[in-house]
């Protein structure tokens, strides 16, 4: 059983990342993936002239700002882009995938934040109308029943809040939470850097090994998008996941170059 | 088992429409239900500047026209507004809905057509690059196992081309064959609309039942978006569905007055 978390940004190529999942399920392995909608949410927020906004928390942490209007657009470009495009491209390879939301049969249940302080103009200002949280429970059995009839899920966000609302997560740590419930012994990161680099953006500084008692030092030296990648390993280790690696989807077989050990691995 | 095609015309709750599935489900009825997209579709492509066109063929028959930037719309409206929507309807209902869409797992295969001959300034011009057809076989696998794990399918379009392609294809239509694939017994086709009407648009002039050998009568009578709906009334017949009925979506409790015989009964 492998978890497999796959990047929108440019560069990767779903075909070749679906050949290789092909192929790895045609070898037996159970293969779930799960995948985010960032870039294509920035797009058509774009398109929709509902210009993309980024709130920054006191503490320094940077993330969408989801009010009602985003967290529709996210949907629609998570659901009826991200999805439908690796789906097809699956099921192209001749993989029988089926796309599926957290908020599918309660998947992904969440806690929304309720207000989230923010830094605008210098001041601290609280925001009240935010869809965004954080996965606290995975259900396994849709995902389990799915799986157990020949079907590979592969899961968007949306995830469900307490109060049974869409919320925006971040899918590294969804992900890390949907192969800790499925007792997976793999976690893979995919996304168009080669895994946690020293230098960061010199990816000759790529670091290859992280142990688990060095995980805060990994995270001090992630930037951007990868410090939710190492807080995603970490979360995963903790819960029981054996080996979490931080890797290239932009390698020709980018699942198995990641799971023979290539980027970054955290054990 | 009842299939059942939920319209996404104005004036529709899904509250309703949910509720009553969910009550429907408790008492052990194995429910699947369809829906389309067509005016979500038609509201985000004016939202995206993409103005909706609809085309007509020689014989009359009016269809939108989904070049591949409208395709792409129909997905997001398909799978991003109306499949989300329901399935967080339903969810909040209790029920462990999974919104799947035609594409997943190959679930339904459709011809598309090739070249379409449309009146164009009173001229016939053929159109190559649409993506629409209709659904010519459902694969019952994925449906049935989710049924069987205890979980309600939430079926969208696009349906997948011979050559691995989305399509557009008519709700209706599909939803007929899909009741035909699983052996329902029961079709129920809702809409905005009471039934069929012998006087469009009075609502007092409902037909109540259509034997199979009047059908041809009451295509006849039927018009625009009914047309669909009379036309799958008519196939699921033929493919050994015991009962469709065409009924009012916008009842307190629709799925459960339309399955008592209330509104247009084809047998």
């Amino acid at each position: 059983m492998i978890v497999v978390k796959i990047g929108g940004a440019a560069g990767i190529s779903h075909d070749a990342l679906c050949a290789d999942a092909a192929a790895l399920i045609a070898r037996g392995l159970r293969l779930v993936l799960v995948h985010g909608g960032s870039d294509a949410t920035t797009t058509l927020a774009r398109q929709l002239a509902h210009e993309p906004q980024f709130i920054t928390s006191p503490s320094g942490h940077t993330s969408r700002r989801t009010d009602p209007r985003t967290l529709e657009i996210f949907q629609m470009a998570c659901r009826g882009i991200v999805n439908q495009s690796l789906v097809l491209a699956l099921v192209r390879q001749g993989v029988r995938a089926v796309g599926i939301s957290g908020v599918d049969a309660s998947l992904w249940r969440g806690t929304r934040k309720a207000a989230i302080r923010a830094i605008v103009d210098g001041r601290t200002r609280l925001i009240r109308d935010d869809y965004s949280g954080t996965v606290d429970h995975v259900d396994p059995t849709l995902i389990n029943t799915l799986l157990d009839a020949g079907f590979t899920p592969v899961i968007s966000p949306p995830a469900l809040s307490e109060a049974r609302e869409p919320i925006n997560v971040d899918a590294d740590r969804a992900a890390a939470r949907t192969a800790a419930a499925l007792d997976a012994e793999n976690l893979l990161l995919l996304s168009n850097i080669p895994g946690l680099l020293r230098a960061f953006p010199d990816e000759s500084s790529l670091i290859q090994s992280v142990p688990i008692e060095r995980l805060d030092e990994a995270e001090s030296l992630a930037q951007g998008r990868m410090k939710n990648k190492v807080l995603a390993a970490r979360e995963a280790l903790l819960a029981g996941v054996r080996r979490v690696v931080i890797g290239d989807a932009r390698a020709d077989t980018p699942i198995s170059r990641a799971f023979e050990g290539a980027g970054t691995v955290f054990a």
